[in-house]
């Protein structure tokens, strides 16, 4: 492991200023990793980080020193930092300090969607988009497709929400969503206040593509006539809408429902 | 309209040290609700606010003009405030500068559990609790009961993830719910990670009472085991688990569908 104890280190330098940079981040290709969970969850799906960060403090954590053991043992590159300046990279809060330097997946579409599938249109919140990628991991959905205006997925806001579940994911960023739902091989459904069928009616026994749309405005109506299906959750309440996040939810585990019955 | 021009006034500066402190509002038994969307809920399912506070530029934007003719159709207190003093007492950035200083109702339980309600253990994040108010009011649940550590309902993070949803629910904080779980009339339902009982294999089609417990520990076990059933969304992916508003959002409409079958 080697050791930084100068603020003036060039290379704790390039690490400070992609930490609180998200246009470093996606020049550089690369992000951050913040904590033991995240960390656990990428040795073990993905593998080895380009660098491990680690707080003078944190080496006491049995947590964290079974992962500087595993990445010693791999020939990994380890840092250790001082606690402070350590703090003054990292963005949570109270956290056990450690942190992974990971290059970011790019991933080009170059196959129409033919299996199960989500796309976001101009999802804005951070924390909508992590819960989103998070609950369809857990559904067993693989691809994601997001267009320009959606929150930056590899963003340490997005990780946090999204718990791990980037690492099971093929997350496809800057997509133009538009060829891709009229050129889709399966079912695009997206949902709206104003449609008249019920989720509950649609067939959902086969790979779907599921649309979701900004928090305000919903899916964009041009994108909303290319799909194949426009969907309800049926409401009963005097409430507009549900929360994109809380909807997108209903609607993967609806699928998970009917492919169990 | 009253208008005040002085940051020296006497109920500016309260209006100010309420805007800042969750403390100062929960001792006021107050709050404010900033925003449009927020004070046309108000105004639309519960009547007249304390008050209602309104920016100079806003009174051109013609939803807040029609907020603050309705107001003084009824003699409702109004009062302008420069931009510069109102946004300094804003939670929002860039929004329409209108807010109501509303009385924050204190609900004390007196019956025992008998039509459909969520119950919120230790739910810590104000943005999963907002959004679960809001799948609730959305899934015709009219009962919310929250233990002490959780998030406290009628602060502004919370009141923004709801959109409105508290004007149609029956919020009751600080609520020791192991008496209310052991001494309910109708079923109680906890989810589980652990459990062996799918959600979809309930009957849901009778009032039932929904418990959700903290995101990282969930429902703490004294009160897991006082609930009637345990149950567990199917996961598929290799995720450990769905964010709590999630996962409530699952539940609440899983319980629509099967009322709509």
């Amino acid at each position: 492991m080697k050791t930084i104890t100068s603020r003036d280190n060039a290379q704790y330098k390039e690490l400070k200023h992609l930490a609180g940079s998200s246009q470093a981040r996606r020049k550089a290709g690369r992000t951050l990793l913040d904590g033991v969970h995240l960390c656990q969850t990428y040795l073990q799906l993905r593998g080895m980080p380009v660098q491990c960060i680690v707080s003078e403090s944190a080496l006491h954590n049995p947590e964290v020193a079974d992962i500087v053991g595993q990445l010693e043992a791999q020939h990994a590159h380890v840092t250790g930092l001082p606690d402070a300046l350590y703090n003054a990279v990292s963005q949570v809060e109270h956290g056990v300090g450690v942190m992974f330097l990971i290059d970011t997946p790019e991933r080009v579409v170059t196959a129409p969607l033919s299996v199960s599938a989500v796309l976001l249109d101009n999802v804005q919140d951070p924390g909508n988009v992590g819960s989103i990628l998070r609950s369809a991991a857990a559904a067993g959905i693989q691809q994601v497709y997001c267009s320009g205006g959606t929150a930056f997925c590899w963003s340490p806001k997005v990780l946090r929400a999204a718990m791990g579940a980037h690492f099971v994911l093929d997350i496809y960023e800057n997509v133009d969503l538009a060829p891709l739902v009229s050129g889709s091989t399966i079912a695009t459904l997206a949902t709206s206040g104003y449609a008249t069928q019920r989720l509950y009616d649609v067939d959902l026994r086969q790979p779907v593509a599921w649309l979701f749309g900004h928090e305000g405005q919903g899916v964009a109506d041009d994108l909303l006539s290319l799909a194949s299906h426009q969907v309800v959750i049926p409401h009963l309440g005097q409430v507009e809408s549900l929360n994109v996040a809380a909807c997108a939810a209903v609607c993967f585990f609806e699928q998970v429902r009917q492919n169990q019955a």
